[in-house]
């Protein structure tokens, strides 16, 4: 198998994070997303809606959207589990994994790719207004999550999850879209140091 | 266990369909979001997002997010299967429960609570411009999966899956969202009508 990959971008680098917590190896093909490859006969192809991840099955199928390629390789190496292991806990990973993709990471997305001039051609019309009302979203929802991680040593409970890998390039995406992690929130500053220092962090 | 339900609202009803589906009967506790019952102590209690559905246990602990909910019910009541069998199978749904999701009814539901008069006390900022911006986003979207449901009967595949339900709640949403399923899109036309047949829609 083969995964197209999209370098910096935060999504591609969300399954790379999980594959190196899995100590799975996947022949990678870069896509240069910044020259718009992505856009591109090989990638269109395999994925009309043009975005990356996508992993290229041996036999020609493809799989398309990171949480499902990082499920896909959850179902065919188990161990670690990072999808959670009982009905409940495998519930709650999905709880706080949707909770960090939509409520933190897509708000800071939005405000990266509306307000960056570089997204000018990415984001199609950028709404900046729009870009700044994601800004507070992003920390309304940090305030909630620093209370849950005042009694939670990971994101969906006592282990380390996808939920995980979603909130650390969350908040490392905050620097490109220029919004600060506010003082305090002494929870999440513990949190996202242990899950940064996890050599998976660094794929 | 006990579901807080939101009514017409999207989010609440993908669970009740999810719900009929697999023939399981849970005490819904009804909570009057027009009434912004859903910031009220009891829900927030249980949801610190002031968000529904919330699913209550018998011991107290709550599960919320709508897919989460429904992939707690998956595991404890396998049949039918609404999240698909095998492993490539699982990560199809997730792919297309995703896409239905994020590029259909998160676009749908942007323009009407960006450009609905009754939605100026929900979303704040209201942003116009961001709410027409998302109406061609959801078209498109369309335009691809007509094209996919020529040689699928339902969004997943050969399954009804809770991709399915997803779906059938953008498109409908369409209607308060202002948004006309264009001439042609024979295909999405098809399941439409497919999905919004069984019995499960009424729920």
């Amino acid at each position: 198998m083969k995964l197209f990959d999209g370098g910096l971008a935060p999504n591609p680098r969300r399954v790379r994070v999980f594959l190196a917590e899995k100590g799975i190896d996947v022949v990678l093909e870069p896509v240069d997303m910044a020259g718009f490859g992505h856009k591109d006969e090989p990638v269109t192809a395999r994925n009309p809606f043009q975005r990356l991840p996508v992993l290229e099955l041996d036999d020609g199928r493809c799989l398309t959207e990171s949480v499902a390629i990082c499920r896909y390789f959850e179902e065919l190496h188990p161990e670690p589990p990072l999808f959670g292991i009982s009905a409940f806990e495998r519930a709650k990973v999905e709880e706080w994994n949707r909770r960090l993709e939509l409520y933190l990471l897509a708000a800071v997305a939005a405000a990266f790719r509306h307000l960056h001039p570089a997204m000018k051609e990415w984001e199609v019309p950028q709404v900046a207004e729009w870009g700044e009302a994601n800004k507070p979203k992003a920390l309304s929802f940090l305030a909630i999550f620093d209370a849950h991680l005042a009694d939670h040593r990971y994101a969906a409970g006592d282990g380390y999850s996808i939920a995980d890998i979603t909130g650390m390039i969350g908040i490392d995406f905050m620097k490109p879209a220029r919004i600060v992690l506010p003082e305090g929130l002494s929870n999440v500053r513990r949190w996202y140091g242990e899950v940064s220092a996890r050599p998976s962090a660094k794929a």
